[in-house]
């Protein structure tokens, strides 16, 4: 069994681009055109510059609350402004220079230019970790990177719309059936960072194998790999590769479920979010009982 | 560019096989041989096998904690003793047939066999989330399926060193030099698995972007993929189809950075975890106000 990536360079995206065409075209360059049960993985950075989801920050009016919070954590109040703007609920606070200074997260591990590395953190001093829609995202998914100074990128707010959009316009331009991945990169304490699918069309998102039985006839206790969020995983490996200007990603060659379900399909709404957490730490005290709880406020 | 994955089918792995030479003669059948440059994937699980790190529920005695756990929990406290056997510290409970019940876990979209789902998950109604080493695992990584009633493999504690073991034997076998990488299955509330590198070997594990200056000159905030996880997602692709049996993957024409590194450079300890938790907490009490805390007590 054999699975190939094609990684796919786009000329500069600007607004009002056709995304699709632009793929297509990659295509027929790079991986011989597009193919029948192609996933077709692209970034949501690209997309949202084809659909000119730019903020300038000097055109951002920062609010009380957005003053308070950039007040305590050192940060810009317009970018806090717009990170609220975009997000439905504040999750939590990460406290990324601290995080640093504490040495829970080794920077010079994950840098060769330390000196940009204490730059750019402190512009960001803390990350908002928020919910949007039914999505984690930290800081909104706003992006300053490869922007000129004062612009953030925001992600689509509902990638499913802009995947299936795009899978549409890729069979009338090409006749061919694909799915399409719409992905973002998120990152992990000191673990670096993943891509995440989220937005989908046309492609099982998660395995249904829960309960199905192993080979000595015992019914299974997982099975349920999430196929998006491994396909948006391997197509990081060509586009995290910022260098090379490949924002798309040729999935070849493996056997997908044709579905319509999509990403949105399994978002937690904020409630079910919050009472996870709430049932884990009631059953976290229940049976470990309560020094359980006081572990994380004492040392 | 074009990256390549090639799936490896192996006979069944018994304890005292010679894996890094199943391996080879796999990837002799499937892949053209082993190349230099190549990424070799192989599940814990299989590793296990191959050294006989298996446990017989029945062989093991649980002590009063055990007990007490599997008293409140409806576990078997043979499993519960095993798990804390395998572990250094449980950090919390995930309640999963609560989660059920609440419909946080919807168990229905992850299955095509719901009476088999409601048996496996009546086997495990609560997992414990435990630290072993710098690693977190679910149930200390115990995994029933696919062995006889009553026995679970065990995945090895230091995977760093079977992955240079294995790197230095293909590079006896076949003269070729690889980097190896060895991954686990996690599984996500509601939001499905997903494969982790366990340990690795002759790869950089983690991008070290962060600070590099952006097509504008800005130090940026990021650039940390972390290569070893997604390639382990990207095999998951392959490996995950556990009815084609293959345990193996070979990643072919992906520019890795050789580097004595491995994933244990990585770890956080239990300590650092607790101190990331506590840092969170205040900074979000201290920034958000408070209200922030009831939040998850208070419906």
């Amino acid at each position: 069994m054999k699975v190939e990536l094609y990684g796919l360079r786009l000329p500069e995206v600007r607004p009002r681009d056709n995304l699709a065409k632009m793929v297509a075209d990659a295509a027929s360059k790079e991986a011989g055109g597009i193919k029948d049960g192609d996933v077709l993985v692209i970034t949501s950075k690209v997309v949202s510059k084809a659909y000119g989801f730019l903020i300038r920050l000097d055109d951002v009016k920062p609010s009380k609350r957005a003053l308070r919070i950039a007040g305590k954590t050192g940060g810009d109040p317009c970018f806090i402004q717009a990170v609220l703007d975009n997000s439905d609920e504040v999750l939590f606070i990460l406290p990324f220079a601290k995080l640093v200074e504490k040495d829970v997260i080794r920077i010079e591990r994950m840098s060769r230019n330390i000196a940009g590395a204490y730059e750019a953190i402190k512009r960001i001093p803390y990350i908002l970790i928020v919910r949007r829609g039914g999505q984690i995202y930290s800081d909104a998914g706003l992006d300053f990177s490869n922007h000129p100074e004062g612009v953030v990128s925001v992600p689509p707010e509902n990638m499913d719309e802009y995947a299936r959009e795009i899978r549409r316009r890729i069979l009338e331009l090409t006749g061919r059936k694909v799915a399409v991945i719409i992905t973002d990169t998120e990152m992990w304490i000191s673990f670096g960072s993943l891509d995440f699918a989220r937005g989908s069309s046309g492609i099982e998102v998660i395995h249904k194998g829960f309960g199905n039985l192993d080979l000595y006839g015992k019914p299974k206790f997982g099975g349920v790999d999430c196929i998006a969020h491994e396909i948006a995983c391997a197509s990081a490996l060509l586009t995290g590769q910022t260098d090379e200007g490949i924002p798309a990603v040729i999935v070849r060659g493996y056997k997908y479920v044709e579905s319509e379900e999509s990403i949105s399909d399994y978002q937690l709404s904020g409630n079910a979010m919050k009472l996870a957490v709430k049932e884990i730490i009631k059953s976290s005290i229940n049976i470990l009982g309560f020094k359980w709880l006081f572990k994380f406020f004492i040392r």
